[in-house]
């Protein structure tokens, strides 16, 4: 039996959940074979954007096979319960189904490499990000580096909100908890 | 070209690692399309062990397609530089490939659920976790639980240590590292 309470279908909830979350785990499969890969990414426009190497076995992958499922979770904390098998995890949780593509165009390639520094360093740089820096580094470092972008098909997402009564902390014993139900 | 140097072989901080972290991501293939689930896990006697219901599309897949890709990872904070391609995360990541299976051994599945207990709610309980507990919940709820075990055949890590010098505050500016290289 599911438990369909979990489920969450509120989209601006869902959306800030993406842009403010660090990693997000791009699951890819090589045959029958799955792999998961943690990424750095970027919210932006109802898409994820990531950028990596151009080379390596997650390219080869995406080469033969563009299905992805792009995950991100967060936990909140464990709850505790006098019985052992109720002890719960508060967590936020989104999975992302579509395909994976590489973005060509230098103007969203470098629009998106914006975004990724907003997110992961803001404020730091005094000006904004140029094409040229960012073609640049796309055609002449040894290794290639380019923007991707993961289009979503399905979006899930769940939720278990924290009890904060039932919050774990380190010291906290089941004697203290003798009237939990 | 892919970066070989940061590959990490240190056999005893993966398996440090792999204690600490919180996390790992579950990936799975159904047919071609892959699925990445979050899940507490702990590391126990060189496996993976991970509980959850017996029901839902996880145990779908995993009744079709037992092979697995379970990846833990940890962001120790974004290292800036002035060129902004250069801007860097560091992070430990391990890849764990092989395959997932049920315990059905109750004195294992018993063992596992107590690890779990102990890792993310440590000196809670007064007492040992009983067969009879889990034997209970893994039979007679609506959903029954089950404990899962991931024996790898492969194990990959990565690790790009942290360079204090370079980690990002609120607040950091870019002006403020005009002399680094």
């Amino acid at each position: 039996m599911r438990r369909p309470l979990l489920a969450c279908n509120d989209q601006d909830k869902i959306s800030a959940f993406l842009s403010s979350a660090t990693t997000g785990y791009l699951g890819l499969t090589d045959n029958s074979e799955p792999y998961v890969v943690p990424l750095n990414f970027v919210w932006w426009k109802g898409a994820i954007y990531i950028h990596g190497a151009e080379s390596g076995r997650k390219m080869e992958i995406i080469n033969r096979n563009k299905r992805i499922c792009f995950t991100v979770s967060e936990n909140f904390g464990t709850m505790v319960n006098p019985v052992p098998a109720k002890t719960d995890t508060s967590y936020m949780s989104v999975m992302i189904f579509g395909e994976i593509e590489i973005v060509a165009d230098l103007s969203e390639a470098t629009a998106a490499m914006q975004k990724l520094l907003d997110k992961y360093v803001p404020g730091y740089f005094s000006t904004p990000l140029s094409k040229h820096h960012v073609d640049s580094y796309r055609s002449s470092m040894g290794s290639r580096t380019i923007v991707m972008k993961i289009i979503p098909k399905v979006i899930t997402a769940k939720e278990k909100p924290l009890n904060e009564q039932r919050l774990f902390y380190k010291g906290r014993h089941v004697a203290d908890d003798a009237g939990m139900v």
